[in-house]
């Protein structure tokens, strides 16, 4: 007796705060997607499933809005399927979603837009409770400026200040948003791309608060980014104030 | 040559994920109460410097508004020693605020309010980012019946049902408000007495849930409080949901 296999799409979140990022790595490196490969090996009689993820997020970096597809044989439906996941899965990783999906779908080449957030934490005294969701920086940050550098980062794009492509692709890239908020001493800089670069968003953010704390002119971010010259960006903003917000497909 | 002495009143917030409650215990069970000792010896030579605490929070219990007291030779000001003190201390501990107090000030005896917040989480699928900073239930709670339970509770009342004495006192509180709140899947309580007995907010917390959940009616709930036996109280609700938000002194 055999069953079918379907491809399913599943919308996960996680606190990255205790895995070596989202790819899976040797064993002794727990990952989020090694965590949720073991999952659904336990509904699939042991046998391995691999998960193929739409963003790479780094160590200590978190996501509301990640999306994985996976090939299982299952019979119980999707809303069962979710249930099944999230009762296997440790309490720092949910599966928000789970939908049958054409065999084809691949989360990471079939995404259009990706979003992500990072939230700063611009406060003299650190917050306990934010350490492991933000950067805690004590110098005031001038957010009208930032705001400001952070618009020219909209539109196409050589990024290569910014980040390194994965495998010796080019480092252009689509930004269709770049913007900043303050409510009270929370600062979140939200990005939305096409695609990132490698520690893109860190890279940015850290560039963007030397604009901030008035080491950098916004002309001087402007000339950075200009100068595609890796060297020339700030120091890259650490991982735990990153979270992947959003993936968008086609029609979306 | 020697310096004068003088008694520090400081608020301190921390996250009480990785430590065995507030009051020190044996070295190899880190707490708050421990690690404040510590950054405390090192601004004093490395002699001892014994805090006294507003609460004992329990294992894996939070704070914004703890409230200590210790003695100290310093020099430089009490906005330095807040410095000195955040510098040394592990991240999930910051001190707020630091003033001198007079020398028979006591955080704990001289209080005369108390205030904590409960936070459920009211939603199917968990939240990753959220598993250390409240409870999850699955269960759609009714908040309108909760907070008609929780107002039996406000007045003078014998709590023996929800909480021990600390040594063998008497179990009679004044509650001052307690009330329910929902925002979209988050529903907090919030609760104020002159004191607590131990055990008390979480015990309260696990029968309101029985009121919101439909397993307890509110007549159930008024008769387990005026039974005056501990083994009415429904299961205590999980630490990590709770947070001690305030402490009120005298003219405060």
């Amino acid at each position: 007796m055999s069953s079918s296999v379907t491809r399913y799409r599943a919308r996960v979140a996680y606190d990255g705060t205790d895995y070596y990022g989202f790819q899976r790595q040797l064993p002794a490196f727990p990952t989020v997607q090694g965590a949720i490969e073991d999952a659904l090996a336990e509904l699939n009689k042991q046998k391995p499933v691999t998960v193929l993820g739409a963003g790479r997020t780094d160590a200590g970096v978190h996501a509301v809005g990640q999306v994985i597809a996976f090939d299982l044989a299952w019979r119980h439906g999707a809303a069962t399927l979710q249930r099944a996941l999230n009762a296997r899965l440790p309490r720092d990783i949910s599966v928000e979603a789970v939908v049958e999906a054409p065999a084809a779908f691949h989360p990471r080449f079939d995404a259009r837009r990706r979003r992500y957030a990072y939230t700063v934490l611009n406060t003299d005294v650190r917050r306990p409770e934010a350490r492991h969701r933000s950067w805690h920086v004590r110098q005031t940050l001038d957010v009208v400026h930032m705001a400001h550098a952070a618009a020219y980062l909209v539109g196409r794009h050589d990024f290569a200040t910014f980040g390194r492509p994965p495998q010796g692709e080019n480092t252009v890239r689509d930004v269709y948003q770049a913007s900043w908020r303050r409510q009270a001493e929370w600062l979140t800089f939200t990005i939305e791309a096409n695609a990132f670069l490698q520690r893109m968003v860190r890279s940015i953010v850290g560039s963007l608060r030397l604009v901030g704390d008035g080491r950098w002119t916004v002309a001087d971010f402007v000339d950075a980014l200009n100068a595609r010259d890796r060297s020339r960006a700030g120091e890259a903003a650490p991982p735990q104030g990153l979270c992947l917000a959003s993936v968008l497909y086609e029609n979306e």
